[in-house]
C-alpha cells in the first residue's frame, strides 16, 4: 500500500494543530504538572515525537540518528521505569530540555519524517503513521485537558484564550429515547482505523431501555448540590463517599462560590455559571449519585452505542455504567502499541463520545474512552437513562 | 407467612457455628486488626448480633431494650460515621466492651429472638430473619479469613486447628468445557433466598469460548513464578504491577520461601507447598497476569455461570474478569439492606462459586462475591478460559 | 560487692509492682496499640523480662536456656529490625503470645533470677541489676501512659481505677525564685545509680533569671484557649502550628467539651475539668505556645535544675526549653544500655521533674526525661520562668 | 539618622547580584520547585522585592500604589495560608506570573526605592533597608541550593556554569586547636547588623576541648562508606537511621556511582569525586555518624564561636552539636522580623560559618544558621572536635 499525499498531508497538519494548541501558553506553562495524571505541555510534545522516531524512524530508516539519545528515557511513556528521574509523577521536575529544544525536536521528526515519506512512498507504513497520528490526537486533548487545569489552579486565573467556547448549550426539547430489547452489534467493523479495544464486533442483548436525547445541564446539577446531594452518602458508591470526603469535594471542578455567586472557570477565564450549559468536570462517582439522586441511572456503553443515532454528541464524554473491560475477541497486540490494550483495563468506567477539545476526525461511535472513577479534568458529562 | 420451625432451628444453629468458628481462638485473638478490610472477631460476633437487634427486635418488639446504648455506634457497619473512635480502621482499637460481654450481648440476642419467635410465629419476618442468617453466614467466611490472616502473620505462626483441612485435591482429568454462542438466562428465578445483586434475571449473549474443569494448582502457579512472572510488568495490568511494586509482592499471600523449600502456612500451621492444591489467596491482578502468561483469559461471571454445571466449584472463590455491576433490572431496595447493593458497584471484581470456609447452604451458582482487585486473604483460586 | 538483700528485695518488689499496674485490666487490654509510640501492655511485661533475661541470665547463667527462643525477637526493643513481623508499631499485632504465657515467662523470670542471686551473692551484677530495676520502672511509667491512652480512647471511657487520684493541687501561692547569675555545677555526682545522660557533673553558666513556684492550672490554661491561643499562629513554632493543624488539636489531651461543659478523662473516668489542678497532657509545643502567650518562657533544664529545691516538683514532668543533647562529658557506653545514650538525642526536648506515675525511688532531681515535642500521652505540664 | 550613599549603593548591588545569579538559567529554571524546602527561582526573585515593598513602600510612602494587589499572596512567606493555591508546597505550580513580569516587579521596586530613597534621605529606614538587603543576601544563597538541586536533579545534568568552583581546597596541615576551659562571650556585641538570633552577648562555660582546624574530606568520608557506615545503625541516631532507611541514603547528596567510579555533581557539571576536596552535601545525621564511627564529635556552635579564630572557615556550612534554641536575653522583636525569630526554633541544628555561595558582607563569627537535621542541599560539611 502506498503512503498517501492525503495521510502526509494529515500527519503535517496534525502536528500543527498540537503546536497550536500550544501557542497561548508563556514558557513558563511548558513546565507545570500538578497532578500525577497530568503532563506538562513540553512533555507532550516531545512524547509525541518520540513515538514517531521510535516507531518508524528508527525501525525504517537504518540511518536514522537518533536526535538525543537521552529524550527515549524522558519521553517514553512505559510505566515500569524505577528510577525516581524518569517517573511518571516526576515530569514536572524538568526544566531541561528547554521548550525551544523541544519545539526544535519537533521540527526535526517532523521534517524527516515527512521528507522519508516523499522519498519511500512505497513503505508499508500506512499503518503505524496513522496510528502514530491518532496517537498525537489523543495527546492533543489531554493537552487541552492538562492546560486547562494549570491555569485554571492559578490564583491570577488566566485565560487561555479570547474566544475559545467550551460550553455548547443543547437547544432541542427534552425527550426519551427508546431500546427495544433484543441482539446488537457492538463494536468498530469497517477498514477504517480504530484502536484496539474497539474491534471485536460481537452481539450484545439488551433489554428495553430509554436514554435521553440531552445531556444534564449546569442548572439541573445546581438542584442536586442545593438538595444537599453531596451530603447524602446513601447517593453514593463507598468509595466515591470516601473520594468526596477525602479531597472535600463539594462540586464540579472549576466551580466557585464567590460573593454569593456561583461562578465557572473557563478557556475563557472567569464566567459566571450557565445554567443552560451541560454540566461538565464531574467524575463518574458525582455522575452516579447524581442519577441516582433522580432515580435513573447512567447508560451502558452498549446502550449508549445502539442509541447514539438518534441524539447529538461529541461535545462532551458521557461517564457510562460500564466498567472498561476487553470485548469477547479482543486480542492483545504487538508490544508498541500496548497502551491502548489490556494493561489499563481495570478499575476504569468507559467514556463514550467525545467533547468539545477532540480533535476532528478523532472520535466515532465505536470509540472507548476510559478514566478512573474519580478523574473529572477531562470534559466529561452526564446522560441519563433508565429501565 | 408462619415462622417455620425450620428456620428458627437454623438461626439458632447459625448463631452456634459463629461461636463454634471461634472456639479455637484465645481471648487476645478477638481484639486484632491487622488490615482495614479486616475486623477483629469480636467485632463479627457483636455486628451479628446487631444486625438482629437493630432490624428485628427493636422493629417488631415495642417492649425491646437495647443490650447497651452504646452498642450500635460500635458494631454498626455503616461507613460515613466520621468520628476517629467508630472508624472501620479503628476496630482493632477496642478492647472493650470486653469478649465475655460480646459474648453476653450473643446470647442475649439469641435467647430473646428466639423466645420472640415462639411467641409471634404469625410474625411476618421470615424475610428479615433469613436475611439476618445469611448475613451472620457471610461473616463466618470472613471470620475464617480474619483469623486466618491474623494467626498466620504472627510469628509464632500458631494454627488454628489440628484438622482443618483447605486443600482440596481436585483429582479429574483437565479438559476444556465448551460453551456454544447464544443468548443464554443469567441471575437468580426462583423463589428461594438470595442477595439483590444475584435478582433480575436477564438474557445474556455470549460467544462461543471454553474453560477448563480444573482450578490452577499450585505446581502451575509455581512455574509462572519460576518463569519470571513476577517481574515481568508486559503480563500485568499498570495498577497491578504498581501494587505488586508497592508492596513487594513476589508469591501468593502465605507462601513461604525457607530453606530452600516452598512452604504454605494454613488453617493446620506451616506445611510444605502442595503442588498439586489449587492455588489459593492470590489477587485478581496476580490471576489475570497468571492468565496472560498462559496465553488464555478468566472467565466472565456469565461464562462461569453458564458452564458452571459441567465441573466442580465451591472449594475456592474464582476470580471472574466482570466487574462488578449491576444486573439490567437491579432495583436499589430499602435502606438496611444496602450494604449488597449498589454502594459496592464500582472497582471490583466478581468472584463466583464458594470456598472450603463458605458456610453451608450459604452459596449457589448465582451468587456473586466480589473484592477490590487487590484482596487475596479470602481464599480466592484461578480457572481459566479461552476463545 | 556482694549482692544485698535489699537489691533482691528491691527486684521482686519491681516485678510485683508491674503486675499491680496491670491487675485492673481485662485480658483484652493487654493487646492494644494505638500508636507508634505506645506498647501493648503485653509488651511491656515480656519486655522487661526479657532485659533480666538476656543482660543477666543469658550472659551469668552457663546453663541458662531460653524460655522461649522466638520471644528475643519479639520482646526486644532494638529498632533496627526490617522484618514487618517486628516492627516496632506491629507491637499491637500480636495475639500470640498469649497474656498468660507472657506472665508465665515473668513468672519464670522473676523466680529463676531470684534463685540464682540467692545461689551467687558473689555475683559482680549489682550494677545490671539495678540497671534492669530501674528499665522496668521506667516501663512501669510507660504502661500508665499507654493504658490511660487505651482506655481514654475507648469510646465506652472505661475507668483505670476507682481510686487514683491524678490531679494533685498546689496549694501554695504563686511567687517567683529567684535565680542569680553565676556558674553552676549540673548533672549526677553521686554513687547512686543514675542514667548515663545524668553523668558528667559540669559548669554552667546562668544568667539572672526566676522560675514559678507553681505550675500551671487548667484554669490558667483555659483562658489562653478562650483567648483564642489555638488560632493564633504567632504564638506558636512554624513545626507547632503545622503539628497543630494536621491533627486538629484544640485543647491538651483527654479534654472533652461536652454539653456546653469541659470535661476531662482522667484514670478514674470522665470528671468536670478541675481548674485548680495543674494542667497537664500538653506537648511542648503547647507550654511553648502557652508560655509566649504570657509573655513568659519556659525554664532552660539547667535553671530548673538548680531551682528545684525551692519548689515542689514530682507530681507532673515538667517541659524545658533546653533540647535533648549530651553533656560535655557524655561517654557513650557499652552497646546494652544504648537506649539511653546519643541515639536519641536529637529533636527531642527535657522534661524535669517526674509525675504521678512515676515509680518511687526512680526520679531525681538530675532525671533527664526526653520526648519529641509533639508528645502528649505522658502526665506533662507548664513551669513558667522569665528573665 | 540619614541613609548614606553606601548603603543606596548596596541595595542596588545587591539586587542586581541577585539577578546575575539567575543569569545562566533558562526560562523553564525559573519555575521548578522539587520540595518542599526548596522555592522556585523565580519566586525568591518576587519574594524579595515584595519584601521591600511591602515592608518599606507601603509603610513609608502613602502613595505607593501596590505593583499588583495579588502578588503579596504570591511572594508572602507567611506559613499560615491554608488556601491550597497559596500553599509553600505550592509555589512550583505557578505558571503565572511569568519571568518576565517578576523580572518587570523587581525593576519597579529596584527603581521606585532607588528614588524614594533619593527624594528622603532623612528618612529612618537604615534598618529596615538593611534587614532588606540582608534578606535578600539569604535568598542568593538559598538560589544557589535550589538551583543546584534543580539542575543537579535533570537527568541531562546541565551545568550551571563553567568557571563556577565550589570545592575549595584547604592546604593547612591538620592540627587540634584547644579551647581551654572557663567563662566566654559568645553573641553579637557589636553596632553592626546581625539577626535577632545572635544578639543578646552572654557568658558561656566551656570545658577543655580540641577542635580540628581543617574539614573533613571527601576522601576521609569516603573511608567512612567503604566500612560500611552507612550499614551500622548503632552510628546513627534512632531518627537519622529511619531517615536513610525511609529515603535510600547511601552517600552524600551529589555522590553517584558511575562505571566503577565515585562522581560527584557540581556546579559545573559531573565531575570525577575530588578526594582532597571537603565533603559537602551531608546532613546532621549524616555528619553525626561520622563523627561517632571517628569516635569523636561535632563541636557545640560555643566551641565553635570561641575558636573559630585559629582555623578558617566560610567555605562550607559546619553542622553542629547544638540544637538552634534562643539565647538568654533572646527579644521577641515587631512582627516583620519574626522569620528569624523563636518560631523556627524547634527541631533545627545549628550550623556555623558560611559556603562558597554565601554572598558578601553576609556571614560572620556570630551568624547563626539552621537547618532541620535532615536537608543537604545546602554547602553543608563536617569540622570535629574531642573532648
Amino acid at each position: 500500500m502506498l503512503i498517501s499525499d492525503q495521510i502526509i498531508g494529515e500527519f503535517i497538519q496534525t502536528r500543527q494543530t498540537t503546536e497550536e494548541i500550544c501557542a497561548p501558553l508563556t514558557q513558563e506553562d511548558y513546565v507545570i504538572q500538578l497532578r500525577n495524571y497530568m503532563s506538562p505541555p513540553k512533555w507532550h510534545l516531545g512524547h509525541t515525537s518520540w513515538f514517531f522516531e521510535d516507531y518508524i524512524l528508527k525501525k525504517l530508516d537504518e540511518n536514522y540518528q537518533e536526535f538525543n539519545p537521552e529524550f527515549k528515557h524522558i519521553f517514553n511513556s512505559a510505566y515500569q521505569h524505577i528510577e525516581d528521574r524518569y517517573l511518571r509523577s516526576s515530569r514536572g521536575n524538568l526544566s531541561r530540555p528547554s521548550v525551544e529544544e523541544v519545539y526544535e525536536y519537533r521540527d526535526h521528526i517532523t521534517n524527516y519524517l515527512a521528507e522519508f515519506l516523499d522519498d519511500h512512498p512505497d513503505q508499508e507504513i500506512s499503518f503505524l503513521l496513522t496510528l502514530g497520528i491518532q496517537h498525537e490526537k489523543q495527546h492533543q486533548e489531554l493537552l487541552f485537558n492538562d492546560i486547562k487545569y494549570l491555569l485554571g489552579s492559578n490564583p491570577l486565573r488566566p485565560r487561555y484564550s479570547e474566544t475559545y467556547e467550551e460550553n455548547i448549550i443543547e437547544k432541542q426539547k427534552s425527550k426519551w429515547i427508546k431500546v427495544k430489547e433484543g441482539l446488537y452489534e457492538i463494536g468498530h467493523a469497517t477498514t477504517d482505523f480504530c484502536f484496539d479495544n474497539e474491534l471485536g464486533k460481537h452481539k450484545v442483548y439488551l433489554n428495553n431501555c430509554k436514554i435521553s436525547n440531552k445531556l444534564i445541564t449546569n442548572g439541573e446539577y445546581l438542584e442536586f448540590i442545593l438538595d444537599g446531594g453531596y451530603e447524602n452518602d446513601h447517593l453514593w458508591h463507598a468509595e466515591g463517599w470516601q473520594w468526596l470526603k477525602r479531597n472535600q469535594i463539594k462540586s464540579p471542578m472549576y466551580w466557585h462560590f464567590v460573593d454569593g455567586q456561583w461562578q465557572q472557570y473557563t478557556l475563557k477565564g472567569i464566567r459566571v455559571l450557565d445554567l443552560e450549559a451541560p454540566v461538565t468536570h464531574v467524575s463518574y462517582y458525582e455522575a452516579f449519585a447524581y442519577a441516582n439522586w433522580r432515580e435513573l441511572r447512567l447508560p451502558t456503553e452498549f446502550e449508549w452505542e445502539v442509541a447514539q443515532d438518534y441524539f447529538d454528541w461529541g461535545k462532551r464524554w458521557e461517564w457510562t455504567e460500564s466498567a472498561y473491560q476487553p470485548y469477547p475477541k479482543f486480542k492483545k497486540r504487538t508490544e508498541f502499541i500496548w497502551e491502548y490494550n489490556q494493561n489499563f483495563m481495570v478499575n476504569k468506567k468507559v467514556l463514550r463520545g467525545g467533547s468539545v477539545v477532540t480533535s476532528k476526525n478523532h472520535t466515532r461511535y465505536t470509540y472507548r474512552n476510559f478514566y478512573h472513577p474519580s478523574l473529572r479534568w477531562q470534559f466529561s458529562g452526564i446522560r441519563l437513562a433508565k429501565g
